[in-house]
């Protein structure tokens, strides 16, 4: 049997005991799942990067995975738990908004509200669900328990808003949501908001600077260059060949960035 | 056959080649094997961190787990190297305290000294006993090896002194002995030094700052005020409610704190 | 069946949506794979560090073990992708001189250019060739597929000429090649440049102090002194005991080390 593929997505950092306490209570319940590190540096309670990470994974992985995701400002506070099930995969996260991506991209099939606590641990801190609640419901799906023993289904979930630009006339005002390890600056726009005119049709604007036309790869312009090229998910992305774009444009995650046509 | 877990904490940081080339032993004695990074992230040479985060995640783990952990600023040094038991788990580790709070909290079943360096890496290097000393023998361990074979059994093994926090005619003089990726400030004062009183009836004082009350989760207070609460693994934590204790306060790891209680 | 191991070593950064895209791949194709985060924090762009790494851990894994291995500058440029068998194990990476270390140190059995798409995913993005192309051509072979099917064996292949000192007529000119966690400077002088004479025999020098002598082991010096050592993979390392050798000669990857014969 295929043992099972349990992602694990956090704010926790890598610092201290608590993403190590969450494996630990996977690996007891569900023996022989692999488990995978997405990311834990999630800039603490930033739900909309959680958000556009879990889209960015989601094709990559097969049917059946199950995504645990901890991006939790409210956990102690009466907000809901998740399971939702998208893209032949699982979910498993407060509602929060954190899965506005993954749900934009490939809809929902079904979402069920996690409320059965014989299936949680038998003491539940109120400061960390994730290691509590949400673990041994993912282990729960990964052993291929039915949803339905999780809590009731429901129709409710929520969905950012600022995770998507605002249309203009021509185009739309966006915003970066994630400065990555080179600096380039991946905004929300996608690629859907292009399809008007020719992607060298566009003018990219941000950070007082105005790019023109929008690429397919760094080796078209030369070392140095500030260029916008379309990302390896779909995202309109902001870089410097070979440099820091962030750095350049003291720019990162809210940063507003303006999608006009070119006259 | 559940092939078995061993999770790694060491203070190697993430960077290079050092974590890697452990895993690569462990993977090579012991196929199949399910290995867990807990964190590599200790403060350098930060024993008392590492003792912390090792009593933060042995509850999630299950019986037979092996704790391979590697902070080691005596490398080099004729420091012993042990294999402990406890709470049904196995621990390897260099013998300058790291058991701590894991022996404070779990008790220790039985101690071996690693000395059979026929078990070893062919050529020790005098500077990476985590490599090729401690991982040959977590593999051991992981295969079922008798720990006798590991060396002689022992009854002695450091405690750190500064693990607990220091009484006082009512209360106790604690520190902070970890500063979270969100900046909450986890102290050495446990839940145990509260029974006294009820949670409410207790003064936290840190940083110049007087709290009152030990709170339960961080739902029960505004957003911006600063707390200390019973924290997810029993530890007193200071934090201010989705901010920044530590920026707050200037406080992290070493910072006294004092509980009083209230008249 | 030992279900076979593939590491990973990238500059991707622990942010963000690329490793764990790259992963799900990986194991979507090749289930059961035991898949080793080595590092995913190599300085961006910086191939002799990621050579460094690679060297580093090629000892510790056992025959058969697949590296895939990204730091790729030149993504989306006409540059050659490459699977390469050396010390009985595969390394699946960009041509750019990633595989001097490991070549250097182990030899070369054979290389072959990965261009065969029908192997890689329908899409490819050409700014993530890592997820593409090289994860699709990494699961081929840790499935056992024949290194022919991704494409004609070739002799070329690129080895970093700063990898290695100059020669100077009686010691050499190196250079840091990477700063540790602990703030260790390791260099890219070996072990065999110092066959010559007595490890005591030597002067290293740094950043304008003087060493005297190359030791084994941090233990044979006072805490605070500052020492070179022969370190755990046979690389020379300045190093202050229990201390910072980065910070205190304001020194990393990049600054000049001299090796002199003392007279």
């Amino acid at each position: 049997m295929n043992p099972g593929i349990v992602t694990l997505t956090t704010d926790f950092g890598l610092e201290g005991p608590y993403v190590g306490a969450m494996k630990g209570i996977l690996l007891g319940l569900a023996p022989g799942v692999a488990m995978v590190d997405v990311c834990h540096s999630i800039t603490p309670q930033n739900v909309l990067e959680g958000a556009f990470v879990l889209e960015g994974i989601v094709t990559a992985f097969p049917e059946g995975t199950v995504h645990l995701a901890v991006v939790d400002p409210g956990v102690g506070t009466p907000r809901r738990l998740l399971a939702v099930k998208a893209a032949g995969q699982w979910f498993v996260l407060p509602d929060n908004g954190l899965i506005t991506g993954v749900a934009r991209a490939n809809g929902v099939e079904a979402v069920w509200e996690i409320t059965n606590h014989r299936l949680a641990r038998r003491v539940i801190s109120p400061t960390f669900h994730g290691r509590d609640v949400l673990a041994p419901a993912a282990a729960h799906l990964l052993k291929g328990g039915p949803p339905s023993e999780l809590g009731a289904e429901t129709s409710k979930y929520i969905m950012l808003r600022n995770f998507e630009p605002t249309p203009t006339e021509h185009g739309c005002i966006g915003e970066v949501i994630f400065r990555d390890a080179f600096g380039n600056l991946i905004t929300n726009i996608k690629d859907d908001q292009l399809a008007d005119r020719d992607a060298g049709g566009w003018i990219v604007e941000v950070g007082g600077r105005r790019i023109e036309g929008v690429t397919r790869t760094y080796g078209e312009s030369v070392p140095g260059s500030l260029i916008a090229l379309l990302g390896s998910s779909g995202w309109v992305e902001v870089a410097v060949v070979n440099g820091d774009a962030g750095r350049l444009l003291s720019a990162g995650p809210g940063t507003t960035v303006w999608l006009r046509p070119k006259f």
